[in-house]
């Protein structure tokens, strides 16, 4: 199965490559720094290497450290949208992180001093391969470069301060992307993946794929009605039900715990939370 | 009174420059794109002409063609809230545009064939010079490096088809900014200036000021407090009430209407409707 990390060398700069168990074959032009999104254009695995490092020596990045735009799929998931007390609409919900929250796999994710709920979501990511804009439902699934893991850690009393969940979503390092970039050949079908996440090893989301109200293709064909997506650009699909906001009683993220998401296949995205120093 | 704008010059390099009367005295290093943003969080004031351009040389840009960060307060002047239907919270409601859906002062604002809703929402824009996370209120206006126009034009029926109003606020083309930026010192006192916006002559909105809710330092402060905001972050401060969607009958833009945004010293911003071809 053929995955693709971006990572730091030893020497701090960035670059990207394909993982082969514990080494990473290096993509990027040596000493220089490399960015997946600016490969994602064109075919990942045509690239040759230009060096090697094993995993202990480098350090991951968010899977796309730098996407134009990151667009995220609120209410996607029938239980989660009970669970809200919403009502279900014909469209999806969209909003959107900067880049700047993003953090990778084995990274901290930061509990900001703001919040008092501090929530988890589990959610499919789709990276962007081919962009585009106006891409209909049946072409769709030919502009994914691959798939990764997301943890749309949210808080929620920042995203209630009123209808726009902005506030909520954009705190710094609290988007975990991540680890790997798996190609939707290695993936297969998505359907049956389940959505899992797990808080200190306890399960409190778990759903599988199929249970998505707007289907990935829908979502790239409404979100490329109104915006061109390039590639790197990264969707977050949807949390299943579950989040912590909406248990009895609540159940938050606090500095210590440890948070995993799995989405099968795709991999497993996990972050210990920190508070903020 | 001076004024800063984004043009691009005769060659089509991107630059900015200091307005004089008719002329534009070039900022950027000769022959080499410049950005306005880079060279905001600098003493603008300080900075030496490279050139000069007659305006009817240049084409005018979006006044920060290319800013990280764009940030909207929706539900910020208390007549909009009430034509809305909504309650007033105790924060601002805070949404996103990205930079691709910027055009310029005399630029068409393209009404994108998917929608039949299409409005105008005049603004007061706020350029960030001095970036920061969590400044404070008393020091949030020191971190502005000049006040603009916005006219934030929205497909009501996309923002609307669900909770979040990305989809109505992204389509490329529909997010007018400009014409100059003008420093704090020449606009002197805020409060009195009135946002007008008239569509083919037809004055549509017109508040002052000092009629925000969250007025600007208090905007700064918030949005500070979840996100790092750096030179160049745009704040389009939210419109006055007024809007053609709450009108009876609507009144929306259609292709060869004019619409104008007024911000009393901070200028006018005008711009021709056309539909998408």
């Amino acid at each position: 199965m053929t995955q693709y990390i971006s990572f730091r060398r030893p020497d701090g700069t960035p670059s990207f490559g394909r993982l082969d168990g514990e080494t990473v074959h290096d993509l990027g032009a040596p000493g220089a720094p490399a960015w997946l999104r600016d490969a994602l254009g064109g075919d990942l695995a045509a690239l040759a290497a230009t060096g090697s490092f094993a995993m202990a020596e480098v350090r991951l990045l968010p899977l796309v450290p730098n996407p134009d735009k990151i667009l995220c799929v609120g209410l996607n998931y029938a239980a989660h949208v009970a669970e809200t007390g919403r009502e279900q609409k014909e469209h999806p919900a969209i909003f959107t992180r900067w880049a700047d929250t993003l953090v990778a796999a084995g990274e901290p994710i930061v509990r900001p001093k703001e919040t008092t709920r501090f929530d988890y979501e589990g959610e499919l990511a789709v990276v962007i391969g081919k962009g585009g804009r106006r891409i209909r439902k049946e072409d769709a699934m030919s502009h994914i470069a691959g798939f990764s893991v997301f943890n749309d850690a949210s808080a929620r009393d920042w995203q209630r301060h009123n209808i726009q969940f902005t506030p909520g979503k954009n705190f710094p390092a609290t988007g975990a992307f991540g680890p790997a970039l798996v190609t939707p050949e290695a993936v297969g079908g998505l359907a049956d993946l389940r959505v899992q996440t797990r808080l200190n090893g306890e399960l409190v989301q778990d759903q599988p794929v199929s249970d998505m109200i707007w289907d990935i293709a829908t979502v790239i064909e409404y979100c490329s009605a109104f915006t061109e997506l390039a590639p790197g650009d990264v969707i977050a699909t949807g949390t299943p039900g579950g989040v912590g906001d909406k248990r009895n009683p609540p159940l938050y993220m606090k500095a210590g715990d440890t948070v995993e998401v799995s989405v099968g296949v795709v991999g497993t995205l996990t972050n210990r939370i920190i508070d903020e120093i």
